[in-house]
């Protein structure tokens, strides 16, 4: 059925399984990054990209770089906010932590509205705390892969844009674009940050920014330098529109292999983007109902702040992830232990993303789901719970 | 004879040809970046980059982290330099310019000694330039992409430690590591920085930097903290750390396809590193001989200057870069035109790295010679030259 060599179902929360295509798109034979053929390719990865964000206002800009996802905070920290200007930070657990150190390495003034585990800030919260200062930006984790908390996005804009209309609205989105919905533009989002090995379905090694005509005007109108070089929007703005006008360019040699397998996903991806939104929102229902029967109780409590595209789960008092993510691996599924440091050792996370999902043919979802049931059960026998 | 589709041959100064197995390695199925199989790999093939540069020094540091070689210039000047101190950069083209600028990005004081096109700056302009001021660091570029001028980087380095002994030597090693002999403890440097898809015969998408333990200790003795998040020594340390001793560890996810094909690559290359290089000074010497058989007069006119991993070469009067290519192109051959501004219409760049040089019997240095003597004599004449 696959052309993979035979191996476990990776089912963390990214990196995820690949489609065959995907994978064979990294094996492309050597390039030039200015050869017009990868120019051209290079050039519609960018337009699916606005795509994916249901965007078509022409003043939005999309970036390709090499780099993790992580770097997608420099690009935010190091162009958007100047020094001695203040952020806000939704912090909804170890991405927002990190974001807002990031945040801080570039001299922004961090505050965080610290959500309590497995919940949102309350809007209220947000509003008070727009309305005591002036903040020049607002970022929030839509998917936070440490405990599967899905924050309000569309909420949090449109009370930005009432609120504080001047402050941009940053989303990190590394584990929610290509599994949750985003309306770029109808949403009045300013930038969106995320990361190629989710549930984009590439293989990790692209950090892909989606920016706002008001994003890129605050980068231009700085009263200071950017505060880096390689995640500088004014290096990489002329490339990004050369390549999408296809005309090569140079600021940084491009991942020539990775670019090929983006556009291979993001052509599956974007035939029909409302359609994948639903088959990641049935799946997840199908997961977190099946957790319930194994009386897992999700992380994320209220179901409007569950993740569609991964389940965090305590496990049963008594076990930890080392007692029950060997018994799926022995069943040929890999689950990840748990990454919120307060409450690390227990839970685990499942990742439902992709190919995972959309393929139903691979049965990788049912697998998985039968596999925690069993392993479940030998954990409980051999602890005698 | 090759796995890979058939396309033309890439013989520009990276990216470069790959190897069947090299680029077989880009296709390997998903797996988690913190899994045992996948640590083991990454931990691996950081070990490998000590051997590449011959250091056995356990103070020395390697690191691995997805992005474009120009983050290396990043990963530089946010941590071994700090905000007001001053930099010398031996700048030989196009490199040291932008160098410079990342440089100044993060605050240094940047003095360039600019070589004459085509040389090296002379060690005795280096020496007063380094008993007049303090420097930090000084930056050479190894083999300048935009000319192919080769720097003595051992004999720059040896002049530092006998002038200014506590000046930090940097040296831009993307276009010849791989290529190029570096002694990284012998020859005493601070950090050679390196990118994929050159001379090490990897896709693009992985900086590669080597730190001598003086750079760390400068790291970490700074007395303001890096200029920059992902960019930072302090952030990546402890995961190439733990990575190498065989420990899970995260900070950002790594590319993890581009590590197995550079596992694969320098468990190639390191199988004889010596003889790496031999090899390459020798078809460079064949390469260089034929172009003088031409005509063609190098960018790098004293042979000291001339790098072994491409050759830079004017055009006769009367032709630009856009009347031989499409006829090297024609038959099955890519070449780089120019970059240096000054002069980028006047020449062609011919890389000759990798397995076009270590595998004859691909024929590719053949096959582009014969190709460049028939798009030669064909543009002359239909130029009337």
């Amino acid at each position: 059925m696959s052309a993979q060599a035979p191996h476990n179902t990776l089912l963390i929360p990214g990196p995820i399984e690949f489609d065959d295509a995907v994978l064979q798109s990294m094996s492309h034979y050597a390039e030039s990054h200015v050869a017009p053929g990868f120019v051209k390719v290079f050039g519609e990865t960018l337009t699916l990209v606005r795509k994916l964000f249901q965007s078509t206002n022409p003043t939005a800009q999309p970036f390709i770089i090499s780099g993790s996802g992580t770097l997608g905070w420099d690009l935010v920290s190091a162009n958007l906010i100047e020094r001695g200007e203040n952020a806000l930070v939704l912090n909804t657990g170890y991405f927002g932590d990190s974001f807002g150190q990031c945040l801080e390495t570039y001299g922004a003034n961090v505050t965080h509205l610290k959500a309590p585990i497995g919940d949102r800030t309350p809007l209220e919260e947000v509003e008070a705390a727009l309305k005591e200062k002036s903040y020049k930006l607002i970022t929030l984790t839509h998917v936070d892969t440490s405990t599967g908390v899905l924050s309000d996005v569309k909420g949090v804009a449109q009370l930005v844009r009432r609120v504080s209309p001047d402050t941009l609205v940053v989303v990190d989105g590394v584990c929610s674009v290509g599994s949750e919905e985003i309306a770029f533009d109808e949403w009045d989002l300013d930038a969106v940050l995320t990361a190629s090995q989710k549930a984009i379905g590439c293989p990790p090694g692209l950090s892909i920014v989606m920016t706002s005509g008001r994003a890129i005007q605050a980068a231009q109108s700085r009263k200071t330098p950017p505060g880096a070089y390689y995640a500088s929007i004014a290096n990489w703005l002329p490339i990004m529109q050369n390549y999408e006008n296809n005309k090569p360019s140079y600021f940084a040699t491009p991942p020539t292999q990775l670019v090929h397998a983006l556009h291979t996903t993001l052509t599956q991806i974007t035939a029909d983007v409302p359609g994948r939104f639903a088959i990641h929102t049935e799946v997840s229902d199908k997961v977190k109902a099946a957790a319930a029967e194994l009386g897992l109780k999700q992380l994320a409590a209220r179901s409007e702040c569950q993740a569609h595209g991964m389940t965090a789960m305590y496990l049963p008092e008594g076990l930890v992830p080392a007692d029950v993510l060997p018994g799926l691996l022995k069943r040929g599924v890999i689950f990840a232990a748990g990454l919120h440091k307060e409450i690390a050792t227990k839970y685990i996370r499942f990742g439902h993303m992709g190919v995972s999902v959309t393929d139903p043919k691979r049965g990788d979802v049912d697998n998985a789901l039968a596999a925690l049931k069993e392993a479940l059960a030998e954990a409980k026998q051999a602890k005698g719970l």
